[in-house]
């Protein structure tokens, strides 16, 4: 099959639509994404339009220590089970947008690049075997943290607070369907600097059986994201940094960190 | 003011809608409930709707250590900042639909009797003097918990998982507004016997301070949920008996743990 990639978009009317990212232009679709949305003949320049992030959630949830090398330099037991945290919908943004510093908060801010899951249709209770159906394509996370925030408390980690400040859930630009992850790698760039590359096939609990497991524990609804989790490489970023997370066959999510006016 | 009693129901034809609980039926209202919404001049009785969780939130924040007494038991610090983890939407159910036991768990599950907060319209970086009047009401909540899954891991605090087991976010009966809360108490019973009855004032980051203090983190939307924490008493249900968290003003939610088919 071939890889189509959606995208979503603020048209210069201020619309919001979606469509195929083609070379010579978006393939404008109406209808819902994820149920046999119908092609309205009309082509929209990538040039006029603002990409949003590539669907609107009811829920992301993001992997804590998925993938082996970043596990085992932290000397951390491969987890049985997914270890997760979500971060709220009012964090996420599209490409380009910019990755506000919390108001008051002038400690380090950390990138984390990752590949997205976006699910296609409701499930609950697949087997690993058939998960891979309820998934609609693949997109690029960056999963913000503002990691001071993180061990503030001894006695509560602040996994959730940490991740939630609006903007801190960066995605896009597509999401890209039925391309192959075997080779895939995961490219976090820092300014100029590559300070992530990973393959894909490095992760614990890979795609299907990821969603197989999340699905025991709740629905997934169509739109919903599982951020995978990271690998090695993770670091901070200064203030008017862009973070590029690029995955092959998806395309790349820049973002830049903005201080407060 | 005098207090507005807000319920969401499935109606007997199996749509869905709303509006507000009077003594000789619900005054159905259509629109968006915190936009204006106007009475269809419709009286729907009690007792031909099944009551729902009264709104659709985007996200529910639940809070960790905010009552006084249950801190000083614990020995824990009062916190400086709310401590919090998110419930997935997937999670909710209203007024006398069962909490279902995860199939496969066979370990504890714990009720948490809680005031919810509702907020009514988009809120960001509003100051405690002015939270009150982004809140459109207050509800009941039972914050379930898997509890064995809770330390499963010694990395990771599975907070998020262990309390977003679909049908482990309680909420209802109604939302309701300008209750006084001064004096208010939250009475949980598991079966015949009385297990929690705390002061609503005993919260250490009291409503106000709270949605002052999460919008500086996040936007919060109308509908959101704030789920303030709970008290002494928490304590596990076993399959087939009933958790009713009762608070003055608002109503009662009971809800039944069953076991897996």
């Amino acid at each position: 099959m071939s890889v189509i990639r959606w995208v979503r978009f603020r048209a210069s009317d201020g619309g919001i639509g979606f469509g195929q990212w083609e070379d010579d232009g978006i393939v404008e679709f109406a209808g819902d994404l994820f149920d046999s949305p119908e092609p309205t003949g009309r082509i929209v320049a990538m040039t006029s339009v603002k990409l949003l992030a590539p669907c609107v959630p009811s829920k992301v949830i993001a992997l804590w220590n998925n993938f082996r090398a970043l596990a085992s330099k932290l000397g951390k037991a491969e987890p049985a089970h997914p270890l997760f945290f979500f971060k709220p919908t009012s964090s996420i943004i599209g490409p380009d947008e910019p990755i506000r510093r919390p108001r008051g908060y002038l400690g380090k801010i950390v990138f984390e690049g990752e590949l997205g899951i976006v699910i296609g249709r409701r499930c609950k209770d697949v087997p690993a075997e058939d998960a891979l159906d309820y998934v609609f394509g693949y997109t690029c996370i960056n999963d913000v943290t503002a990691a001071d925030i993180l061990n503030e408390s001894p006695d509560f980690a602040q996994w959730s607070r940490s991740k939630s400040f609006d903007t801190f859930g960066c995605m896009g630009p597509c999401i890209a369907t039925d391309i192959d992850l075997g080779g895939a790698r995961i490219i976090t760039r820092v300014g100029d600097s590559e300070r992530q590359n990973y393959l894909v096939a490095d992760m614990i609990i890979p795609p299907a059986e990821l969603v197989s497991r999340l699905s025991r524990d709740m629905t997934l609804l169509a739109g919903d994201v599982i951020a995978c989790g990271t690998s090695l490489g993770v670091g901070s970023i200064r203030d008017g940094v862009t973070v590029d997370v690029s995955i092959s066959g998806i395309g790349s999510l820049a973002n830049t960190l903005v201080a407060p006016a």
